[in-house]
């Protein structure tokens, strides 16, 4: 397909995370390079800007090494996010309509859109529609979720950050709870709906140093009270100082959320459930059924946004994928999702590719079986070998004031 | 006074910071630098392991670098904590004989203690019965503590790293919570029951860069629902997203703990109440009263353990301050606990001197007036300007596998 020649356009959407600036970076950094692309705009609030044409001109950015780099060690979307759900395209074809309209405006012939399951929903619908309209766009999805659920990607960009966060913190906490000799059970709780991938993490410190997260629950295995203490008995005597490590959105068999006697019963735009007390009910099981001390900590919002922790291979790739995400526009690719496929052999490689975003789209790649130990409370090696690769590295993060600079974009 | 020539003695109490470490290394390269002591023994987990005789010799790291740089930068009491409070002398004099004879069976002449309030309760008792005894021993308090509410000293090493953390997390929040336009509150907890100062470290990054916590509430100042919710709406107006940062042991007028309602009202042996859900109750209170998305971030016990993230002014100072712990007691002195004075100026500098530990025991030292502003609802400059040097500077972290190196004592 022949290059259409005109400006583009990229936003942010859904949960922020470490690396999702380094991915816009990415792309502007791609942007900057290509003799079709004039202007790169930036919908500030996701497809919210685009709508109300809250679209700022980022091509200032174009060869700006310094903004960059510091764009790239910028926690949390630059350009702003929303959790807009886009209506069916037979529902209502006015919206798409109008959509197109404000694409034709500002001639808009490329369409980058970094985001996770829900935001992959998005540039399907307009891949969908464009592909019945008779305005030429490539519509284009980059992938980004610290939760690492995206199907038909190797794992998520942001992922790795997060989980070198998580690895790094479920070790100090190791280390923390380590000082006492009172019997002590230390539950943390991970963010994770329905994947328990960044649960998974919380296994690297004890297997690599012999300390951190003794007992590791998912969401992809039904959760047992009696099991559970049963677990936590085993491990106290073993040792006084028990950390245990589970997602959020940890279930019984029944299906009930283990976190959901807290909740408001409240759900987002999309229907997913808020939840927040699930360490908070382990921990009064435990006093109840245990009596020793014990205390729930919720990593909560730093593990998305911790930045001056990334990982410095996530970092790289959420850049690569974002330029990536260019060239696939450039070669004439539309619906399509950027995507990293890991090449099989002892050292870790990866390939860029690219997928059908309908594909992606409202799908979730839970951990697999094989990941997950028989008893249901730890992970195996396998899964270790997976992540481990994905958190390796550092970056140089400037500090000013005592305090890691971050720069904006609105 | 002459010095004795003999072994000394080292131990950690009281909860885990940072920067314990880093004083545990100062007194090992203090000893070893010294002619007067021969063997430096470590107790493990405080005076318990004294009186149970669990002693290890640490004389093996004496001008051991690599080994000393890495403790210097392991989190939590490498030689593990208790929270044993000493009997009174008058009560139980059986006790302190037994504790005396044990110094006598290691030749035991220095002993060092490092820890905050409770700890240096137990310096002065042990360095009180001594002056009773004929045996010659020189006990030395050491100060760490994140809450920096030990009184007699300018500010308690691992404070700063402890502000740093909690600067850097809460700047690093802000912007994660700043990607969306729907109106929210965040609601951000720090530890310190009594003492506001961890808090008071919220302040630094929207005070230097324009985006950070909007109020801040400390248990100095009596805390009010209808206050905080009007507070809360005022900071709406300006900007959709509010984060708040809240002490754990803020308190009504009649001095119930807001987080009170949340809590089994357990107690530690020193007979403080155990707190945790300060931040919850208020998200209650938020969504009750407001309406708006509301969600609550305990920090936890990362603000005590996050050695990944220290500032390099306080692990400097702690190991300094390590090293004349050592030289005071050379001098001849007991019943001291070494401390810092800042020295006026422009720039920030310190001297070290020493300060009698019964006046810094179990008393508490608090956020003053003229560090709160009128409201109520933050600090002053004259707070940002005491804390911002105590942040300044980074270490260079050693990482293995993607996680920070510890090292283990026992």
């Amino acid at each position: 397909m022949s290059t259409v020649r005109g400006n583009a356009i990229v936003g942010q959407s859904g949960g922020p995370t470490s690396a999702i600036n380094a991915t816009l970076s990415g792309v502007i950094r791609g942007a900057s390079l290509s003799d079709s692309i004039d202007k790169l705009y930036g919908m500030v609030n996701g497809v919210e800007g685009l709508l109300n044409k809250s679209i700022i001109d980022l091509s200032y950015l174009f060869g700006d090494d310094d903004n960059l780099n510091a764009l790239e060690l910028t926690p949390a979307s630059a350009l702003g996010s929303c959790r807009k759900k886009l209506p069916k395209i037979e529902d209502d074809e006015e919206f798409y309509k109008n959509v197109f309209a404000i694409f034709k405006e500002y001639n808009i012939r490329y369409f980058f859109y970094i985001g996770g399951n829900d935001s992959m929903d998005t540039v399907d619908k307009l891949s969908k529609y464009s592909k019945k309209s008779d305005y030429e766009i490539r519509i284009i999805g980059v992938p980004k979720t610290i939760d690492n659920d995206l199907p038909m990607i190797d794992h998520a960009p942001g992922f790795g950050s997060a989980a070198k966060f998580i690895a790094t913190t479920i070790k100090e906490i190791a280390a923390d709870c380590a000082v006492y000799t009172t019997k002590a059970v230390t539950i943390v709780e991970m963010m994770g709906r329905d994947a328990g991938w960044l649960t998974c993490a919380a296994a690297l410190p004890k297997y690599y140093d012999g300390l951190g997260a003794d007992l590791i629950y998912l969401p992809e295995k039904p959760f047992d009270d009696d099991k559970f203490i049963s677990d936590v008995k085993n491990e106290l005597k073993k040792h006084p100082n028990v950390v245990v490590a589970v997602s959020e959105g940890i279930r019984y068999e029944n299906g009930n959320y283990v976190g959901a006697s807290n909740q408001s019963g409240a759900v987002d735009v999309f229907g997913h459930k808020y939840l927040a007390g699930t360490a908070k009910n382990l921990e009064a099981l435990v006093k109840k059924e245990i009596g020793c001390k014990v205390r729930s900590v919720e990593l909560n919002l730093p593990q998305r946004c911790s930045a001056h922790l990334v990982s410095a291979t996530d970092i790289d790739e959420s850049i690569s994928i974002g330029r990536h995400a260019v060239k696939i526009a450039l070669d004439g690719k539309s619906g399509e999702m950027a995507s990293i496929i890991r090449v099989s052999g002892i050292e870790y490689k990866t390939e860029l590719t690219s997928v059908p975003v309908c594909e992606v789209a409202n799908n979730v790649k839970l951990v697999p079986n094989e990941y997950i130990n028989e008893k249901g409370n730890n992970v195996t090696r396998e899964c270790v070998e997976y992540i481990i690769p994905l958190i390796q590295g550092e970056k140089n993060i400037i500090y000013k004031n005592g305090m890691p600079t971050h720069i904006r974009l609105k």
